[in-house]
């Protein structure tokens, strides 16, 4: 009834074996830890100085210490790349934000409605400012952090957050020009809670 | 670090055993089925008329005989409920879909964006049809209907995507309004696929 | 100059001899009161199973006691009717309107603009909070209600505004999808005092 | 129930024995022709000058010859008004129409949606041209004149509809501006026929 | 590589010689002031009428008296010209704002985004209530007024302010209409500072 | 009347002294080639991880060899960059694209309508891709590319034009969040033609 499973991207993926060192290891890495290789890192990495500014970059918003946790950043990412309609953002961030704060309805919640989910009034402001730097940009204006610092966010917080915000921008309409495809194993990690 | 579990709707939801007997038969009839109540069920009683007459027209679409398979209706609902942002209708049908299907991937593939998700170009110009129906119905015109017959749809089938795509704008906004929560279950439903 | 009178629906009518009991003797009390049958009762009696829920739902929701006059349910119909572009119900309910109210400028008034009506504050409010619901519902938070409130309307009138805008934002969509043509007794209807 | 008529702008309204000779004959020239006053001669007539430049840009619009019936300019008003949300033009200019067409139900389907009037497929075209002029000019292309000329339209009657419709966008957020409230005789105008 | 300079209008375009005397005065004083005849002048001569009502409004609201400055009134066009993608009134009114505020930035800050311009509160509030009577004039409502009163703006200094956005609503729709072109003078007005 | 300059950003703005060895030396490369040192190299810098990923994105895209002249992928930057109402790059990038095409108008006719630029039908497919990258990519579809291919690109151009509008929309929500403001430097660059 439905079509054969399509391509992971328009363009052309390269094998790893055919990758500068430094993408291969790290896609390697990637795999070694989540058990597969999102196809993010294969799709990009049809462009190798690309893919590796787009790893520096992602790692620069997402590994840093600050003042969000890994769960409220991937919140931010899930809502916003439903915004702009994202496949393999949502399905992918999704899975990995249910993973960090072990919530299986999160994901789901986030990328229908954020004004719906089960996030705390601190975590809704954050998201209202990512989703108005996600839509909007060109409103933000001091009152906007003043919200922000209402709940206790600093302006270090607040770049973290529009920052995030603006990767994912970028990632999204990667991801939607190369109609990537997110890998199946997305779908379902994080939703069943692991019995020992 | 997420609030407690919301109440499942902003209005009273009343006992089974205070409901009128045909309201309660239905309910009891679902339960046995599904193994649960469907939220849906609970917050409309709280107007017994209005819960009756919904469930009557829901019947009325989604039990008929007709052109659409079970899931092809379920598609529609996916994905016009999710231009609508309304979270129980996403949850709860895209659980439907993927039982229906047999398709774990396709409700989150809908709900993101209709045009990813793995369907046949015919079910593409049904989907196409029905966001018109619910984004912006007045400017349905006959070549809408013209590039559904050229899938092979009958203008009651059209009659049937732009009914459901219809009924579950009303049902859609019933969910915002009420703030109508998914029963935990929807969730999981129809990802794993079941071993005997 | 302009195209002959189109026929009332896109679909095919039935004759009302042809119509199951029930729905014959309920268009016939319309009939005996109106004094003619609005066609949205024979375009919809296409379906009579749909068109029976359609029905049950409209007096459930316009029939009931409550706090909204019968005037102000109309006022609902006829500003969201006209959001969603909907000539049969901006016409037909604006008809109905100018009659309950007495009004004859109040119909037309809210058809364009609601917010350049002859309406109370309250009135307005509840208009404000009808529009919401037909036009963003995925937004409507707990401040949509308090501003209710401090009109004066209990949650119940704020179902039933927000249950009207929601029943006709179906109805609006099935007019537009079936091409439905107001009957042209509509169009003059509560214009002209009545005089003795 | 409703609130008190409105004053007819928010601005004050000049006396007509107040007012340049000019002006004064102007609109006695209309009052004798209407047997009222139309209320936007009086509220513009609160800056003489601008008046001045309003009246002989609508008198050059709207009296000059050309390819487009009375009628059809007035259609275009008509739609273009009721997109920019105008209560003033919309009646008033509704009132027009109906009487100029003799057509009582056409200035009601033009205000609701264009599409969906008893018009020709040539009046269609014209006022498919005009809403796009009324609301994304800056989209107007080559392929739209053309399609103008395909149902015999010459680049002159197209300036005429653009310019029907720009003007008109001067004269919608004007009467908003102003809160400009139409004449009571309007909203009744053209709809009854005539008896000898 | 960029396609010949365009002719500036699609419309024919009058030789001055040609033109009724007042027009072409009109013109040639002008000419005179600013050493070249704007493309504006010539393009709407194409219809003398229409041309001198459109000069008639513009010497209404441009050369008045009142509570703004010209530097303002010329803020106001850049900022709503572009918000209406009007390549002409950006351009060329841009050239007269520099020239005026002797500030070689504000038109293109104006143009891009005028949150982000060197306005004072003041100019922001005014332009704020011009952008919104240029893209939304049917909310236009009481607070809107109290917000300019709060910065000092007069009920008069309000119609200037809508007046000249809903005036360069006309004059953009003519000018996209038209495809009319700025003179190339106007791109490097006023962004030099002269030197003696 | 205007306020007193802006800061460059929001934000803390490193001393070049102060900045890791390998960011001082390429923005002191970039101060040598255009006399000053642009702000965006000093408002990003306050993060140098994410400074550095964002030049080396920047560098992929717009140093590499390609379909695309440089001149051509300023073209993207700015239009694109006018569609999020970024004033930054607008300013920025339009001066680099004045220089590039020794074409002194071209960058104010892209930021106001890209349809109305002198620019070939080659680049006029170019920038339509890259303006629906920039604002609704999740409706890219094949028949884009087609579009693409028809005007002699090829898919790997397609790749550079929205991997172009995609990192600038990462740049235009960075510059937004952090109120970056254009050096004075930019408004006036190539706009004088340069005598010998």
């Amino acid at each position: 009834m439905s079509k054969p499973p399509s391509p992971i991207s328009r363009y052309p993926v390269p094998e790893l074996a055919d990758l500068p060192a430094d993408l291969r290891e790290r896609i390697l890495e990637v795999q070694a830890k989540a058990g597969f290789v999102p196809n993010v890192f294969l799709a990009l990495a049809h462009r190798p100085a690309e893919g590796r500014a787009f790893m520096a970059y992602h790692d620069a918003l997402l590994l840093k210490e600050g003042g969000l946790t890994k769960g409220e950043r991937e919140m931010i990412i899930v809502a916003t790349s439903a915004a702009n309609q994202c496949l393999y953002c949502v399905v992918a961030h999704g899975a990995i934000l249910r993973v960090y704060e072990k919530a299986p309805l999160l994901a789901d919640q986030l990328a229908v409605n954020h004004r719906k989910a089960d996030v705390t009034p601190r975590q809704r402001a954050m998201l209202d400012f990512a989703m108005k730097v996600c839509s909007a940009s060109h409103t933000i204006e001091e009152a906007d952090f003043a919200a922000l610092r209402a709940h206790g966010f600093s302006d270090e917080d607040a770049w973290d957050i529009g920052a995030i915000a603006a990767f994912f921008g970028l990632s999204n309409r990667m991801a939607n020009l190369t109609g990537m495809r997110p890998n199946d194993e997305f779908f379902l990690m994080g939703r069943v809670p692991r019995t020992k």
